[in-house]
């Protein structure tokens, strides 16, 4: 079996806690799913990064940990950040919000489908048929002023927002190309606008811009919320999303109140992906409250490496790595729909190294 | 009966929609309740303001009405703003923001309460102990970009947040003294800081400032929670939360998804409470899809109405309006709970004057 490409490279960044314990089961569960589809093996290239690493070295992202992001096929990240490790200023040890700035990882991806197995948070039926991806820009938004903001003589204090036309075409573009995959997979192929332009004049923009983008795009829908209302129809009626695509900050919120509609971060995957780089990892952090006990469910992180896989499937146009994706996939729907293994976050008795020994079992059924 | 105030004297704006429907039923039952617990009437004064007002006559706020505002005892506030009409540069008709800036309305007080009747959106049966309050900062935040915005060249816009320590201390103290109020009555008395501050230094302070105020009230609890995790668990344990106080844009975002928690806008009510005045105003808005059909739940204009008289009470030391506002608050729970009537958007065939002629009969049964 030939490859046009050279074997891919993965960096891959367990960080601190619980990414810890779920990297490994996900770098077993890749290696099996992507074997199986008769791809060739990744090559996984461990790094050490996060707050633990800083609280030893005083480094919390290492120049080799970027160097070889950078010169990776691919970034596969934990989780990072533990509440009493911070920088000398008293702010927080997160590197994840360096690397999408680094990278320029512009489109922060977050999928929420329910699937049987998975708690039934909402009483209404339909909830059932949740399935939408929320698109979050990432390089700037509210976030612009990480760094820049000022607090003046203890009194008052400011930070602003940025919204740039560039950074709103790309990512607006991206999320009208999502919802074209997803229309030929049956889907409505609607992109909805989630803004507060009745209030800000940066945010009217925002849906300015995206109405431009919209206009080359006319076999798709369009539809625009405001933020406050969509968050209250995500919990209302969420069956009837499909993509959406908002500013940094709304979609830091959106999408932690999305992953609450499956039943929380156990299986709430997340890609962050740029023009050159894409970066997945598991919507939830670093749990200090289960860390090393083993019993983190590695559901988040499997499905972030799925999506890993099939970024690579497209971007190397191999179509085992988009089978191997599917695989995994398949294996923890067959998981927790059988209820072979259930993790427990939702009430069962299964570690992680339950839940993943069941999952690469599943691989088999799956096929 | 003497009375050691002048009559109360009410500024009504009805406003545009559905608020012009469910404020008359409004005035009906505040008399109604106000007549039952022996108090003096209240004197409504009712002024055109809104949407359709600035179409009619090209105001949206007439002096006229203002002043009405600034000289009552309190506003009672339908809903205002209508699609399609807009001031000449293309922004919305809101004058409900312009009050909350007028007369420093800094405190929106959003209270999200289960009671039998209501929709159970949340399958976990511990979602029916649902009852805490948001308090959302009004008068800076991101808001305070509000008319402040730029967008250069069509290239880049900016939006600055602005968060000050009187604001912040006003905002924390209120907070606290309503704690404190809901742990007489045996609520928990903890009172949660929402902000984001591991990534914005404007939101640093917003805690720090928070903390100070904590610290004199040590008979309470304090609490800390970023805006995304409390996004999660606000659909995930709702039932854990009591007082939470927040930025102005986050409360707006974070009061419309908690009124999803107990079935949307239909019977959430809110209160704009500054130093020297009050606004009472149903959460929704005006509807434009089924105004003018006389079917809106008049139920958060009557809790918003109830909220008026609880605050008068308080303010002018007259247990008998606290008494109207208990009244109303149980006719309320009572139509629904007994299924007396049953409004439309849940299911149900009351419209707002059945509903209206129901709760105002079920004064009688809870006194
Ligand atoms: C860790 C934190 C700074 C980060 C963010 O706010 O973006 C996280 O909440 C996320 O959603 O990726
Ligand atoms: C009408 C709108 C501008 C307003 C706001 O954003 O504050 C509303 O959503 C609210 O919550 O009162």
């Amino acid at each position: 079996m030939s490859s046009l490409y050279n074997t891919l490279k993965i960096a891959v960044l367990p960080g601190d806690g619980i990414g810890r314990e779920v990297m490994p089961a996900c770098l077993e569960l890749i290696d099996a799913a992507v074997s199986q589809a008769g791809a060739p093996p990744l090559v996984f290239e461990t790094h050490q990064a996060g707050a633990q690493h800083y609280a030893e070295t005083g480094e919390a992202l290492p120049a080799a940990a970027l160097e070889a992001c950078r010169t990776s096929d691919a970034i596969l990240f934990g989780a990072m950040g533990w509440p009493d490790i911070r920088f000398p200023d008293g702010t927080e040890i997160i590197p994840q919000l360096d690397l999408r700035m680094e990278f320029g990882l512009f489109a922060g991806v977050r999928p929420i489908r329910w699937f049987p197995g998975l708690p039934k948070v909402l009483s209404d039926p339909r909830a059932e048929g949740i399935d939408f991806v929320l698109v979050r820009e990432q390089t700037e938004g509210l976030f612009y002023a990480r760094g820049r903001g000022e607090v003046l003589n203890d009194q008052e204090a400011y930070d602003t927002m940025q919204i740039t036309r560039a950074g709103t075409e790309r990512v607006t573009e991206f999320a009208f190309q999502l919802a074209a995959q997803r229309k030929r997979r049956g889907k409505a192929g609607t992109v909805t606008c989630v803004d507060k332009a009745n209030v800000f004049s940066s945010m009217a923009f925002f849906r300015k811009v995206f109405d431009e983008i919209a206009a080359k795009h006319p076999e798709l829908q369009k539809d625009y919320a405001y933020v406050d209302a969509l968050a209250l129809n995500m919990v209302k009626k969420p069956w009837t999303l499909d993509v959406l695509v908002t500013e940094n900050m709304f979609g830091d919120i959106l999408s932690d109140l999305a992953a609450g509609l499956i039943g929380g971060m156990g299986m709430a995957p997340s890609a962050d992906i740029g023009d050159t780089h894409g970066l997945f990892q598991p919507a939830h952090g670093t749990a200090p409250d289960i860390a090393g006990k083993g019993v983190a469910n590695p559901g988040a992180m499997f499905l972030s490496g799925a999506m890993m896989l099939d970024w690579l499937a497209v971007k190397h146009g191999d179509q085992r790595l988009a089978d191997a994706a599917g695989l995994i996939e398949a294996a923890v729907e067959h998981t927790l729909s059988t209820k072979i293994a259930v993790p427990m976050e939702y009430g069962g008795s299964a570690n992680c190294a339950e839940m993943t020994r069941s999952v690469i079992g599943a691989l088999g059924a799956v096929r």
